[in-house]
């Protein structure tokens, strides 16, 4: 149900679409966006009055527009797990709990369980997303009906084993084929080789060939524990981020998430290959890792750094501004420096940087651009006073400043409010008790 | 302007309120709050309709009602520097930007700054914090009018002068005379001296008589960074805490502030005294302190462990439920520890333990209690699904879950609306401007 001021029509795209007096971060007032969903222009003075030409015109003086947010390392409908298993050592909290009830996962759980996640990600102003599980058909229907832009692949584990590897070649197939036969430019497909230590280096190769061939990219953990570094010296005698190139896995489509136990070697290697790195602190911290990812030398490297939420079972939620905020103040702390990861670079790694990761142009504010667009609404106690709507955005905005959501010119969200919220929530958690039954039985 | 379907009657305090099928954590359904702000019972069958009776019913079936939120560490009015300058070298950052537009401070702008803050706690949750600042008149000017609860110290500094000292003293005295004069409950004086660093000794003993004489609490901020710690122990031969130790600061009236840089005996010394704790780990991840709290020591010792959110210059929000989240990962992330602070010790930080620190009942929602209780929305993506509530407060919950605050059986906000939040995010912004006009002349 809409509520009584909003027309249900204006979440169908389509329709040209006028920001009135939103104003962005170079001070510009007011947007125009075209029916094919394109930024058309920005800045009006007051004798023009586009909203005379525009199907939609959004009443928003008392917002900064900015560009949508990137999440590029998630599990989406892992958010039918929040809550189920926490504060417990991680290896148990694995075998004892998540695997048993992935184990049960069926396709429409996971439909759901992405719904959630959409819904979720859409309050803190994310319009695209880098996701990594299973039955990513299902999750592809979902990000198709909420309007979100998202990177879709299926996590790739073979463990050594001839059999399972074939297994799963057939299954990243079959994902790539569906998605290039949906022909929607928001749905992209990716190879999603889990991680170096639970992929075999044959089917890492394979991964690595079939990307390059799809030209697609290539979604992968790397380094999240020291553990698993310590490993992959013991059994291949180099490091992860060597073995993946060894394996011809690192380019610039790959996107490489947690990053925390590079060297300064491999930072290089990173970076003289152009990887994205999705730099995820907040699971990072919750699963005790002990190191924050080297920030500064893989920028310094040349690396495209980026930022991801992870899934909900380790961090426990998809809010992308408060990630933000835990990347910035991580890596102050960690690397004890009180001017590491300033505001405005934090900003570009939700923004611009994620947006190239995922290939979803150039993830600003622009004229010919798509318009992803966020609406803040200044008029919220976190962004009070505003002598920086940057360092706002950063450290103090938390998701009930997020008014408007706009993802390639259709209008997600409006004054806070999701067409389908309502729906979602009710079968997601129908759906999370019934596989909670089916895995306790 | 209230919106249409509320009354705003509501906010004013002295009725009778009935929360119709709230639940609580332990599964009770329905609070009745009665006109003094007593919860009168909890928990109702459906033959009882205490709804008439009550004057006020909040049809809250979709809510859990949890108790309200306690800041134990803040500088309220520090809302007007929010954003003003960031990403800087400590000293620099100090010099140059914070002290220079604190020394153009006025008390109507510690008034304003003081709305502004509550309204930011209050949006999280919040019913108490404990501030200290200058100006206080004003804060608890402020703080009367919103309806929260709070404890108030003037920051007591004078570096070893005496006629400061004589200055800081009569400030102190007045303060507290004027505190006790409105007779007000839900405000308290504390005596505030800075930190052992800006601090005599002649002066912490003088605070530490009156705190005793006059039966209030003592606030100080102790071992934030490693420096201090070692300049303390070059000047006077012994650690900071051994130093308030011997000046009389410890006690179960005493709230230590960040405790970063103590060593187990400190931690010892700390729970003996019965000292309240509070915890602030976005500020101390924000300024690089290098070092978390040793929570572990802390509540072994018997300390009483709380949390805070630091002022708006260095957090930059007052986001209660933010900065549980950042205590429970920091405390994993820094210690190397996946079990550290689990969900339901980290929620009895900001209720229970938060609000013994400060002497505000027992932070519980029991029979016989002012009705201090925060309404979650479990209708939100952030709460879905609802395997376990306090897994989700702790590590999913936002402020946007929290629906309706009560304190002291008075309603402060009611479905997300505020009275007087408008004026006062306006009158904030005013008041910022202003005095960056004052102090860049």
């Amino acid at each position: 149900m809409t509520p009584d001021d909003l027309d249900d029509d204006i979440f169908k795209g389509g329709m040209s679409v006028f920001l009135k007096d939103a104003k962005t971060a170079d001070g510009r007032s007011g947007i125009l966006i075209d029916e094919d969903g394109i930024i058309a222009a920005i800045g009006f003075k007051s004798d023009r009055k586009p909203e005379n030409e525009a199907d939609i015109v959004v009443e928003a003086s008392d917002m900064i527009a900015v560009p949508g947010f990137v999440n590029t390392h998630t599990h989406a409908a892992m958010s039918l797990l929040r809550g189920y298993a926490d504060d417990m050592h991680l290896q148990e909290w694995l075998s004892e709990k998540i695997w048993p009830l992935e184990a049960h996962l069926v396709a429409d759980d996971v439909y759901w369980g992405t719904k959630l996640a959409c819904m979720e990600m859409i309050r803190s102003g994310t319009v695209a997303f880098n996701d990594m599980y299973f039955f990513m058909e299902s999750a592809a229907k979902a990000v198709d009906e909420t309007g979100m832009k998202a990177v879709l692949s299926h996590g790739f584990i073979d463990f050594g084993d001839a059999e399972k590897r074939e297994k799963e070649i057939r299954a990243t197939e079959s994902l790539v084929s569906h998605i290039k036969s949906l022909n929607n430019p928001r749905i992209k497909a990716a190879v999603g080789p889990h991680a170096p230590y639970t992929v075999s280096k044959d089917a890492l190769k394979w991964c690595a060939g079939f990307a390059e061939e799809e030209e697609i990219l290539l979604h992968i953990h790397l380094s999240e524990t020291e553990q698993e570094v310590k490993d992959c010296i013991e059994a291949n005698k180099m490091r992860p981020s060597k073995l993946l190139d060894e394996c011809g896995c690192l380019s610039e489509r790959t996107v490489a998430a947690h990053c925390c136990w590079l060297n300064g070697e491999e930072c290089e290697l990173l970076g003289k290959r152009g990887v994205s790195v999705s730099h995820n602190p907040a699971s990072n911290m919750k699963l005790a890792v002990n190191r924050a990812m080297p920030y500064k030398e893989l920028r310094n490297s040349g690396a495209n750094v980026t930022l991801g939420t992870d899934g909900c079972s380790s961090n426990n939620n998809l809010d992308i501004l408060e990630e933000v905020k835990f990347a910035a103040l991580l890596q102050k702390f960690y690397w004890n420096s009180d001017t590491i990861l300033p505001a405005g670079e934090a900003l570009e790694m939700i923004t611009s940087s994620g947006a190239k990761a995922l290939g979803f142009g150039s993830g600003k504010i622009e004229e010919g651009q798509y318009a992803d667009i966020v609406l803040l609404d200044r008029k919220t106690p976190c962004m009070t006073p505003l002598y920086n709507p940057v360092s706002n955005i950063i450290y103090s905005a938390g998701a009930n400043a997020v008014n408007t959501v706009i993802c390639n010119g259709r209008i997600l969200m409006a004054d806070g409010y999701i067409p389908g919220e309502e729906e979602t929530l009710r079968k997601a958690s129908e759906i999370a008790g019934n596989l909670v039954s089916r895995s306790e039985k």
